[in-house]
């Protein structure tokens, strides 16, 4: 596709100034479709707690569990609503090439700010390979590089990164191999946002990183905010610390999915292959909001500990 | 879904009060992708002349040639680059309501203004049916219903619009079956537009349709502009009489089709089963635009008589 | 695609022998989804009872309900556990020529014995782009052509048929227009089915059909088997008649369907637009059953009259 | 989807006997699309060198790069084509619990003898996630679980193993942790398969496996069915290793789909992300075949080195 559209687009110097983009949970109705006035919610609470943009789809967001048209849509409708107000990034990455170019293509068109793209994790490739796949979608707008071994099973060294950041569309990486290749990728003037959070303050402040892609950030946008603006704060980090460790103890969004359903602002659905933390965890949260003080999360309904019975999971959605 | 996104939204009331509306044409590029880039210059012409709405991918547009995440895709774009210059109006119609469900869901949540509803052409139905078919859709938001029994091979008769104007997202109709009809709705107060050029006028001025959802506008807005908004005008009408006969010699969109490719205003690729029309109408249309005068046309080009070369056909798309 | 398989292909003379073909039902499960037990049960009638052809997902069978992959796998289920037994002839037409294109390379890649093509329905194009549409497909297989242009809008006229003929794979035609368009094409000799139940009889014995593409038979299939195998038989034709007016009251197959859930063969699940018959046409059929005697119809459970409760109508399936 | 075709399928049992079942590769035309003839080939020849099984669009096969209409296509075909001489074991997994359940029954539907499940990759869940996917198809037939942490991310741990082991359906594991963890599964009567062709002659004779799933074998398969058939063969082991090291020293299958281009029984097509070997390692191919003898592997034209010009890359297939 050829459009004019690109008068609406962001520049990858835009993209590449976000301190703050939250990985944002997609909730659901009972039968597993969208729940969209949720949705709609959630993004709202970003945008009110400084979020400067919002990864669309991504694993947080269980793009792997949507059809390409939901996803398309998805970015769709936070243009048409938030576009103005927030960076609406879409994860249009896949691990096949012709499905992370057709999705790319269609993201572009309804109006995303910027690509996320992974490599192909599973099926894998050669280096060779990851290059060809990457300038096969970097062509068509603003593009953040996301690097999590840990889920491909494959790194994308910093030789690739390098190749791939002669493309003026090359916005920076989100890297979640740790603040060492921060580090390294800063002192070569390529940008980068921390994948982990509980790297993220040093990312920011000693390694040299533009900011955070968040998971936290869906239940304490305000203090990650200032975690990412207001200068050093490792009293602020150390706080967060038990939230976030308790976030990750099972592949995420599992945690975030069971916070935010417990927080009351998102229905307890999930889509499987994810199910709900267990009990003795769902409890533990409840205590770590009472910690950090109920008003420091999104929403404003009382947390509380959920039943096994009170979860819906759904594998025809 | 359940979306908060109708903020967005323009209210049936704003649809009732349009006058003329393009079933604007999709362009493509060779290899019969979406050519976005015409796409845009052929809306920009339309909001230039005074269009106050798009059907997007309508029969003249060859929805029933796009895959369903296409044609999402192309009302999240005009949506997205024209949505506050020009109500967009996406025909999430199918003859499967399976089908019309899920677009039509996708359609308002990536921000379309109303919806263009056919009744189940192909596979037909029973008047009950009919009824079940329309109010699985209207709940969604603001729809016109389309009624061409010359394409679907069943008429939608008065007793089953009347049964669906009870709903307050029903706007109106798109009549093609005559000015009869459109007599009949005006006097019980349903909104119509005329889908036959060659009747807008008379059904404008004389039998109370609300205005034209236009075919020949892709080529003369500004004239079918003046046949809606500045009264009765039969001498203008006339005047674009030979265009419009010569429009629908073969079933539309073939002959919008080659008209805007001897314009050069989108390249001359057609998506099978659609095939240009043979060289003497081709030059009939070049001495059609002469007569009406070629600044009265969309483009700036002049206008030429292709060959049989210049054309490309395409089935895979 | 190109492939070995042909080596299971029927030819085309094969097919041209046919003189029952059901267009069988699709039944469904509760929540919409296929109901394979009844469909191989259905298959199994047909079977027993002398059919030998079947045409998967036709108008019948509510193809234009499904989505490609239902539509492909159902063939190819057909075809795995029935096409030593019966020849299955898949529905792969469409209204757009891309779609018709990857279904019937797909069809043919799972072993269906022959396509069935509707000219472009709704859509509709010119002479030339029918043989254009039809040629981009006839190349694949034994192929039959579909014209109905109560359905389509648009008649397939003899010119394009006998251009369409001198491809060897085309089988011949399933013909609704009527008997004096039968006899013609016998006289060329281009092969025919008749696709109206209450015509075939004279269709196959006074104007030179090759057989029938049935829905009657559905329900049954012996006698529509005699009716097609054992000459002349103006009494059990007039015999039928009441059962085949009945059928056709409503757009089939909402006759066919309700038909076959109150005979207890498919349960009583109709994928919208589709809806059941009221309940005074429920009553005649019990009665027609009665006339014609249980036993001739499918099935060996009793006839009854179903409540409209009974009845479950879905519109996502 | 409910069906009798349960008539046609293999039992559990005859899934857990099978030693050489061949991930075989597919083959593509210059567009992208499948080269069934070639396809068709390759199977024969995996046929006439005792191969008992083969997965169809594994990892090897590229199922990642298909879409699902695609896959199950070709599982289809590969049933009506071969279904008899071969077990048909269609990779049917996926990290979406919603696909694996679609693929799962529509593979099914169409006469696969077995399915192979992978764990969700990249989005990766709980183990008690790990249960509810695995559960959600283990009812629909015989299966084989397929445990690659390289590829996913994730190891499926015994424990998980042991409580799938509890469903009928349950054949065994394709295990590519290695022979200490097949051994422990030997010894608790769980079947498994390697999935390490340089492990695969150890785990067969000295670890308990059934066999091997082996990518090796679409070059050589009568070399593998002497390595699973004919007893301990350390020797005709070493003489392979060369080639397995080879095979993989990129992720596979780009090595092997150098190689069929090679030998010239597969088009040198690549869809990308995939990308051919480098010359050097081209060259270093031939020189393996020639120590192997070229008659031992598959195809009869002469082995050559491809120039880069001879591949195709396509990124819209």
């Amino acid at each position: 596709m050829r459009g004019l559209e690109l008068k609406n687009r962001t520049t990858t110097e835009d993209i590449k100034k976000l301190r703050l983009i939250t990985a944002v949970k997609t909730p659901y109705l009972p039968d597993g479709r969208f729940d969209l006035e949720a949705y709609d919610s959630l993004i709202n609470m970003q945008i009110d707690n400084g979020a400067e943009g919002v990864i669309v789809g991504g694993t947080t967001g269980e793009g792997q569990l949507m059809s390409w048209d939901e996803h398309i849509m998805l970015i769709g409708h936070t243009v048409n609503c938030f576009g103005t107000e927030i960076k609406v990034i879409g994860n249009t990455g896949s691990n096949s090439t012709r499905e992370a170019v057709l999705a790319t293509e269609q993201g572009f068109a309804v109006g995303m700010h910027a690509a996320l793209h992974i490599n192909p994790y599973y099926g894998k490739t050669s280096l060779q390979g990851l290059v060809h796949h990457f300038e096969s979608v970097l062509t068509m707008g603003p593009t953040i590089i996301y690097n999590v071994p840990s889920r491909t099973g494959q790194d994308i060294p910093p030789p690739v990164i390098k190749t791939l950041s002669q493309n003026l569309n090359m916005a920076g990486v989100k890297e979640c191999v740790g603040n060492d290749r921060i580090k390294g990728y800063s002192e070569e003037g390529i940008v980068t946002w921390s994948g982990n959070d509980d790297q993220c303050h040093d990312a920011r402040w000693t390694f040299g990183a533009s900011g955070v892609i968040s998971v936290a950030s869906n239940l304490v946008p305000g203090l990650v905010r200032d975690l990412m603006f207001q200068g050093k704060n490792p009293s602020l980090n150390s706080k967060l610390m038990p939230l976030i460790e308790w976030l990750f103890r099972e592949p995420n969004p599992i945690g975030l999915n069971t916070a935010l359903a417990q927080l009351g602002v998102a229905r307890p659905v999930f889509r499987l292959p994810y199910v709900p933390l267990p009990l003795e965890r769902r409890v533990e949260f409840v205590n770590i909001v009472q910690k950090l003080g109920r008003e420091n999360l999104v929403g404003d309904k009382d947390v509380r500990v959920l039943d096994d019975d009170d979860f819906t999971l759904v594998s025809r959605y």
